[in-house]
């Protein structure tokens, strides 16, 4: 299996196949599947939204906590699988660590889950099993 | 906590806060992460690039089961998780059920997940924990 960055369709140059055009192959999948792995948690999913939302486009770990009633560790393994997904970066400076959001990736899942213009979903042909 | 159909944001209507404009609050979290776990499987994306890529729309779980390695049983159960998700709808019709895509559940998905035209990321203020 391919493990370049991120295997998965890109639909972001305009022609690569999305999640409603055509069927994933496995190894797409299993990629794909990964990053919403990674979104299907509530915490992640408000950790992403507080993260991708900030003024400044950066959010201190230590501005995340309090926001939970997890610990320190919680919140950290969660930034671990964003992290790992390929949804955010983030950076040590001195005592805190520092995330953003990467929007290459947010970007590319919006375009796989958008029917193409022009083109109802189900209009091509190509969905053989 | 609301349970309407799907009480997640809605930007379709291009002013709902999404993912990437603003903290979604816990409910909105808890509901849109339970779309994106339905999302987070090989199987379960492989199943729905297919239903949503066939021409004409409708796949019969006939033409699904024989891609995969997997008993219809099981098969049926992602199938199920979709269902539930709102991303998929079934009929059944004599012997078999059919299976399309709920696309406005992809489109919802999509627009939470697109940055918000002339405006980047992080851009807004509005993140306090």
């Amino acid at each position: 299996m391919s493990k370049q960055e991120i295997g998965m369709p890109g639909p972001a140059d305009g022609c690569s196949p999305g999640l409603l055009t055509a069927p994933l192959d496995e190894d797409q999948a299993v990629e794909l599947a990964r990053v919403f792995k990674a979104l299907g948690d509530p915490v992640r999913l408000r950790l992403l939204s507080m993260i991708a939302s900030r003024a400044g486009g950066e959010v201190c770990v230590c501005d995340l906590t309090p926001a939970f009633d997890l610990s320190q560790p919680t919140i950290s393994h969660h930034l671990k699988l964003l992290r790992e997904a390929g949804l955010i970066a983030s950076q040590r400076r001195g005592t805190w660590v520092y995330y953003r959001l990467l929007p290459e990736m947010t970007d590319r899942l919006a375009g796989i889950l958008t029917r193409p213009a022009g083109r109802p979903v189900g209009s091509p042909a190509g969905a053989e099993a």
